[in-house]
């Protein structure tokens, strides 16, 4: 079958598609709005060539065809598009500074005084000659799943590092957001995180060339950069593999471990034929290159010219960066610098890596390169999980560690911070309060599949909240009654995020879902910091429209529908106004929930149901005039009240929520005060409704805080916030705190 | 103040105490039932020795007082108790081996081979020449929580070593039983943990001296061992603090860190008259000892002789084995080698650690020797906290994995658990329920402060039952409806179990109580292991009598008493009978708790109570007979009947809860069905009662097990049961089978 005439053609058009593309990809560069570079590339092939199992051979035949089909399809496209960017760094390659040298070096910290009590450490350090210096990482990350995996490999890395880093992320728009996002918040001290996209969506997946263009990608002032796949773990301080770079010798210019499965050897199947290797081949899940000496040697051309040849002289089936790395190394292997073992433990089903780790004590880095991830095969499969498990859950916060007697990389976001940290009264009795308001959360946004809305509908509505670990069994429930898309902050701590992707993934109803979007912020601090985490919420939706609600609320069935329809038909596009959805609440905890108005009405008659917190705090909703609302068939107006608290649809470009208020009280009360500032009509819907879910009293540190100390200081809180108002609406806001000392 | 003539003369007391103390320790020792060996510490002393802070003496001064009236008060108790002692290792110091070999070294594991490839890293493992080697290391441990602080420096340990490790715990009987069955659990490979029990508990508290005594209390043909502080945190592989064994000269024996603040300079206040030391004299937080030379020294006298002399000659406020240690080095400077600072960095205030470690880039083992702990002023305390905190909540499982190129000390337990496992059939549909079924869980028992009774009440009786985080907020609720003695198994994670140990320090209910035992099971594995808490709950209890519940449940106020009084009207301690509590439940979560069985009845009649399950599975609890229940006035007998779950106050040498039974489903129902085997008495007491309380549906996994499967397993389960049954109770047991069948 694999040599039946139509694979063949197939193979022999992908072939020449290859060999047009790699043209252009020589020829093109372009620029990139972030001011770093871009790369377009218009890269046939597929995922990074990894030691593929025989029986997966198969399925990957059928893939490889239908990437041809798109891609045949996408090449004329790809070239009308390509054409305006502008090469910058096409400059070439210039001199290189002398080997070990590192004219990039500008953060590198004060040589280490050795005092004379650790001289007898000193040979233990011998690889830490890189001390100080700013070592390159280059790492290709597209897409939901490889911006999770990145993460649990940049930990690794951190967790031993002792120099300055500087990661250079290739990645798609999807992980562009996400990573951008996330080492923004994330504030690690001496490194440097440049997330780069490439912005053709087109070939999000595609990514299999880009760590042979690195030459070109990266700047070119860079002489060395270790290049990374997502899958690997580091067990050791990535300082000890850049320390490798001084035992090159003149000629070598790509440091690599040998391949730990049978690939390249060509003999794993009948007409099995692999692209040519040296022997076993290497594996370029860790890659040492020498930028400088390859730009001189004319890489570029090079590893085009072979990969043309190779195309013209065999049908290969698989395609991507390793086979090409490795026709190269076949034709010139001086160039090639074998890493040992050790650095790139091929975790495949059926591979010699257990001769590699066997015969060594000290595993410096896993890969996991198979697609079993961690239920391969392998009897010490064991060890190398609890190794990744470690980074997989640790707390990321925990990395934001200065280095010892280096100086930090100045970090404008990072000193801001610092200095208003160093501005806080400890002896303010609010000082917890606005320690946390300062808190710099992570943030992880989109943290499982979402599918992005091409175009929103004019009227769309994206339902928003946030919640905690203890809420999660409301996801299903909330999804179940609202089809439309919903944007969510998640407050976790790395472990418990990993849950909740395990949790996501086994539900049905949540993984049959795409228009759900995951932020998780991780925790930091003592109060649950519910505005930044609704404004977390709030700001990655898409829609025009926003529904603001909790966790703790089922929408109507249908609201979503009913929700649309009031947009247009009361012409929000073109008024200012804030729709309210009444709300209501049972204290039953097996509710029948009503499926109509009329059915609402009749249970509320029965007192199976009350309106929203009458029995604890009415007047949060009291202004939405229930007894109106009993009877009412269209719209109406209400009028703003001191503690009112409904929840609303807006527009998606209202106010932010003030995130000086943590924890409990006055969170959704100043918000709503600021939409009156700002002059929103206030509407109630007459149709649409919402039921608050009975739950025992969560568990949050924050209840001890209810005391007479965290009422005074919310009190504080508010009359700063009532002085805000004030500043930014003038005098029509005294009427706020007018009203509340009436109160 | 210091100086005046009462302080005096409780020093010279105290003084004369100790020399008579010391002079009696000497003379003896004696044996211990758990074979190893034992101490009869009849120590004087307090806390050891730390960097004391100078505004922290005062305090000091008054524990020593009290400190010492008490010895004065025991010291005739003591040598009462002590002269019926052994000495076990009084034979001496034997000539021990050339420094450098290993005796004890029955475990070594095959020199690592090294590879051609690895030629260029050797340079590196020169602190490796230890590899393979078993490394010795002591720890003194006694209370609830210097057994949690011990588990983080045990952890941070296990997670760089490279080598089998033997663990010597000297503890008292609190730490004893927690320390024996956390490591039993642990299982991790290649370590031998050995805990010794020091049985005379007026002295818990008081190990000052017993870092002294080690070169007896150690085994005779052990030549050397590390002695390490609970409050330790290795930052590094402790292989590499063994190697510098290797650099001790012929004569030195001792290996310590010198002290990093200005206590022994007594310089701190006016009159401040420390102990005799060396320049700023040494820390023992962590010492290297060459016990064989120390033993053919006559350490036990040098020491003895030392102390007696310094108390005569001066008056000491602080009196523990560092002061002891520093007055013999101050004589014999020889003796000591000194190790690099960064061997124990000491992280109190105003020390001089500062300048060890911005001196060197290593950081290799802290010690949190200041009683503020992470609370500590130093501008990198968030440096060392998150190191720390790495450790504190890093999941102990991950560290259970073999070392490689090295045999793991034999451990039938470990061996019998990898034979079950083996022998699991991947493709039996139970295979999960099996394999969580064999899993060993880590248990930490009375994770905090417990009294243990010393002399439980005939008819007392224990709350038993099982939680995890999601049911944290019950704890308080029960409290305060049981006064009694509560057993509660709690699974969490590692990280959960410090979230636990927040809540509970920061909440008044639970911080005032003593009788509630807390044991950790560490979450491992799909579901959650119900019988097995249930089992830990029941066998940790202390009184003759346990009351089986559900954490859901809040019992009727005063049932503790109720219980107690009918456990002795009903002459329980002669007949063998389960006594029923009447189970209800509400679906409202605002209930007014019920104040007597004619207000539940009335809330009964009026539907905001029902029986226990009445909607969903009424027969559970049916049998309990609630018409005959609301007249009752004496307890009244009730037959078994298939699948009834009664909760049940029954003697605590019950049957335990069958383990095969994991998540939901049957795992009380096989309990009674036992007790109805072994002919208890089904009496429902007519003043009982207990509410389960409304929550939201549970985030768990394996509600997404609740499938085909899942049942058809839990019937494969069941029908094993009842073979099991059949087997133990012969052939009255199949009425179970019959009566099910019936059904």
């Amino acid at each position: 079958m694999l040599c039946s005439w139509r694979v063949k053609l197939k193979l022999l058009l992908a072939t020449i598609t290859l060999a047009v593309l790699l043209s252009w990809l020589y020829l093109f560069v372009g620029s990139l709005e972030y001011g770093r570079f871009l790369l377009l590339p218009p890269c046939l092939g597929e995922q990074p060539s990894r030691d593929v199992e025989r029986e997966a051979l198969a399925s990957q035949v059928r893939r490889v065809e239908e990437e041809n089909q798109q891609l045949r399809m996408q090449l004329g496209q790809v070239q009308a598009e390509g054409s305006d960017g502008i090469p910058q760094w096409a400059a070439s390659a210039e001199d290189g500074p002398p080997l070990g040298g590192e004219r990039n070096n500008r953060t590198a910290c004060p040589k280490q005084r050795m005092v004379h009590k650790c001289e007898e450490e000193a040979s233990l350090k011998k690889a830490m000659f890189v001390s100080g210096q700013l070592l390159h990482v280059a790492i290709v990350c597209a897409g939901h799943n490889a911006s999770r995996d990145v993460v649990t490999l940049v930990k690794s890395i951190l967790f031993h590092r002792k120099n300055p880093l500087h990661f250079h992320f290739i990645t798609d728009s999807v992980a562009h957001q996400i990573l951008q996002t996330l080492f923004q918040s994330w504030m690690v001290p001496s490194i440097h995180p440049e997330v780069s996209w490439i912005p053709n969506k087109h070939y999000s997946g595609i990514y299999g060339l880009m760590k042979l263009t690195l030459t070109k990608a990266l700047p070119s002032n860079l002489s060395k950069v270790i290049v990374l796949d997502t899958d690997i773990t580091f067990a050791t301080d990535i300082a000890e593999l850049w320390a490798v770079f001084g035992k090159f010798s003149e000629k070598q210019v790509i440091g690599l471990v040998e391949n730990q499965s049978d690939w390249y050897l060509g003999n794993l199947w009948k007409n099995h034929k692999p692209w040519p290797a040296l022997g076993r081949g290497f594996n370029t899940g860790v890659i040492l290159l020498l930028l400088d000496r390859l730009r001189r040697l004319g890489w570029e051309q090079m590893w085009r010219l072979t990969a043309e040849r190779e195309l013209m002289s065999m049908l290969s089936t698989s395609l991507a960066d390793q086979d090409i790395f490795n026709a190269v190394i076949k034709q010139n292997p001086a160039l090639v610098y074998r890493l040992p073992c050790f650095w790139n433990v091929q975790l495949s089903d059926h591979t010699r890596s257990e001769l590699c780790y066997t015969e060594v004590s000290d595993l410096k880095v896993i890969h996991w390169n198979s697609p079993k991830k961690l239920r391969v095969k392998n009897k010490h499969v064991e060890f190398f999980r609890n190794l990744y498990l470690t980074f997989l859950e640790y707390d990321g916060n925990l990395l934001r560690r200065e280095l010892f007697g280096c100086a930090s990389l100045p970090s404008p976001p990072s000193d801001q911070l610092q200095q208003a940290l160093e501005e806080l009264d400890e002896d303010d009795p609010c000082y917890d309060f606005r320690r946390q308001h300062l808190t710099q959360h992570r943030v992880h946004l989109f943290f499982l599949q979402y599918e992005f809305l091409a175009l929103p509908n004019p009227t769309d509505v994206t339902l928003v909240a946030q919640l905690s670990m203890d809420r999660l069994q409301m996801l299903e429930a909330i999804c179940k009654h609202w089809a439309g898309p919903i944007s969510l902050a998640l407050y976790m701590s790395d472990a418990e995020a990993q849950q909740f992707l395990r949790y996501a993934q086994a539900s049905e109803v949540l993984s049959a879902r795409r228009n759900v979007a995951y932020h998780i912020v991780y925790k930091e601090g003592q109060f649950y910091p519910i505005n930044l985490l609704r404004n977390v919420a709030l700001a990655n939706t898409q829609t025009p429209y926003v529904f603001l609600t909790d966790i703790d609320f089922l929408p109507m069935y249908g609201l979503y529908d009913y929700l649309r329809n009031s947009i247009q038909q009361l012409e929000l596009p073109h008024r200012k106004a804030a729709l309210i959805v009444p709300a209501f609440e049972t204290l039953h905890y097996r509710l029948t929930f009503p499926k109509s108005k009329a059915e609402l009405l009749s249970m509320l008659d029965m007192g199976s149901l009350y309106t929203f917190r009458y029995h604890v705090w009415p007047k949060g909703h009291a202004p939405t005039d229930y007894a109106k609302w009993r009877t009412a068939t269209v719209p109406y107006r209400v009028a703003w009240q001191p503690d009112f608290e409904p929840y609303v649809v807006v527009r998606r470009d209202c106010p932010k929520y003030d995130q000086r208020f943590v924890g409990f009280g006055w969170n959704k009360v100043s918000h709503i005060m600021e939409l009156d500032a700002q002059e929103y009509e206030l509407l109630v819907l007459p149709n649409a409704f919402m039921i608050h879910m009975p739950h025992a009293p969560s568990f949050d540190i924050s209840k001890f805080r209810l005391s007479a100390g965290y009422r005074g200081c919310l009190q504080t809180l508010r009359e700063e916030f009532h002085q805000d108002l004030s500043r930014r609406y003038g005098a029509a806001a005294l009427k706020y705190l007018t009203a509340e000392r009436n109160l």
